[in-house]
């Protein structure tokens, strides 16, 4: 991380990820000095906590910050982004899956701020481990976006919006869907009285194991091989058809991958 | 862990849970005093590193051993009891998918111990967190085997063959179906020439955060409100037919299970 002038940051949105970087942003010194939410009670906890004022009111943001930080459901962002004041400063989102381009349209210094991590309330977070992906309209812009993110984190990247989605993609396999793995793991375990517990050291070590070695090469079980015994039996097992259809296209999949490694 | 008699230990297999495993058990102090693999080289590179015998003949398998660990691939396992010698001590499997019942042609003491980890070749791993779930023929059996199993783990649990099976069902996706995830997010950010290495803080904190919440609470993402605008658009980067199954088939059972919550 390194040193900046110190900012003013204005946050329009209240949730996991403002939450966060509110924290991320105050910790490095920046001043965060309003919270927009369109829940004043969420804009008023947010903003009691860095000495911020807070609204739900577009029209009392204020003008003359330094960065406006948008985080924001995705379905919301467009119609905000039309309805806020024209202000000074920097306007970024944190949407993995929007481009740059939603800001065209109210002219000029703004850029897309996304730290790669899944952000959840009350878990404290070490920012400078999370890489932050940044773009601008300029090279003004990005310069100064980086400048901005290497403050609070030490894995800073710029990326055009047409990659950054292939990364929510990614993102969405790497957390969404492997969580939901631990979900379905969990249930299967829990129905027979055995405490998800048990399962924790697997996964811990599942998920430490490929900062080792590559998941392709990391795979083990019996989808590798294709063993329809023990698959048959397994599927036995499971009662839902969709949580059958799923273990069986994925062992598929796995086999076809451990195939193309041969 | 606790004190317990010192034995002499026969491994039948020497791949990766045989070697954990003696790593383990002469870690405890027990004597590793020979290793059987249909591979003598194998065998050989195992034995020497304890300074046990090694044979590739079921016949020269020692006799008088106090515990007889097989760690073999299931589909020979079977076969490989059959054509045992008869021996003092007590036999155990350590296969998460085959009954304890593989013994009972071949007359008692008998029993199963299942570490419930990952293990690969080349990575350490603290045996004393690891989950051990054992199961005997008889109560002196199993008694002996917990006994035997404290003496590596402290987390050492009796589990039946029946529950045995889910448990094994569940590791296939806490651990199996999860490092998929895992590869299928690399090659996509790999595609685009951004390296796996970003999404790590990411996979691990996935991983770290249902230690604390569990999976169910804990999913975030577009899949959770089936948010069509977001899924579509991944849809349409993913190439692969399977991989947009996947994709729709995960999502969908995400939502289905998000729902049941409400």
């Amino acid at each position: 991380m390194t040193e900046e002038k110190k900012l003013s940051v204005v946050f329009i949105g209240s949730g996991n990820v403002a939450t966060h970087l509110a924290g991320a942003f105050s910790g490095a010194g920046h001043r965060v000095v309003q919270i927009y939410s369109r829940s004043l009670q969420n804009a008023r906890l947010l903003g009691e906590k860095y000495g911020a004022t807070f609204t739900d009111c577009v029209d009392k943001i204020y003008r003359d910050a330094d960065l406006y930080l948008f985080a924001v459901k995705d379905d919301v962002l467009p119609e905000l982004i039309r309805q806020m004041p024209v202000t000074s400063g920097v306007w970024v989102h944190t949407a993995g899956s929007l481009p740059l381009s939603l800001f065209a349209e109210r002219g000029e210094n703004y850029g897309v701020f996304y730290p790669l991590q899944t952000f959840t309330k009350g878990r404290e977070l070490n920012f400078s481990e999370i890489p932050i992906f940044v773009e601008g309209d300029s090279t003004t812009t990005e310069e100064k976006m980086q400048a901005i993110a290497q403050t609070i984190s030490d894995n800073v990247n710029l990326l055009s919006s047409e990659k950054r989605k292939y990364l929510h993609l990614a993102a969405v396999f790497a957390c969404n869907f492997t969580n939901h793995m631990y979900a379905l793991a969990s249930e299967i375990v829990e129905n027979q009285q055995i405490p998800f517990e048990v399962l924790q050291p697997l996964i811990a070590e599942t998920a430490s194991k490929i900062m080792q070695i590559a998941p392709q090469d990391a795979q083990t079980g019996p989808a590798v091989r294709l063993d329809e015994t023990v698959m048959q039996n397994h599927l036995k097992l499971l009662t839902d058809n969709c949580e059958r259809d799923i273990y069986t296209l994925l062992s598929q999949n796995i086999h076809i991958h451990a195939r193309r490694k041969e």
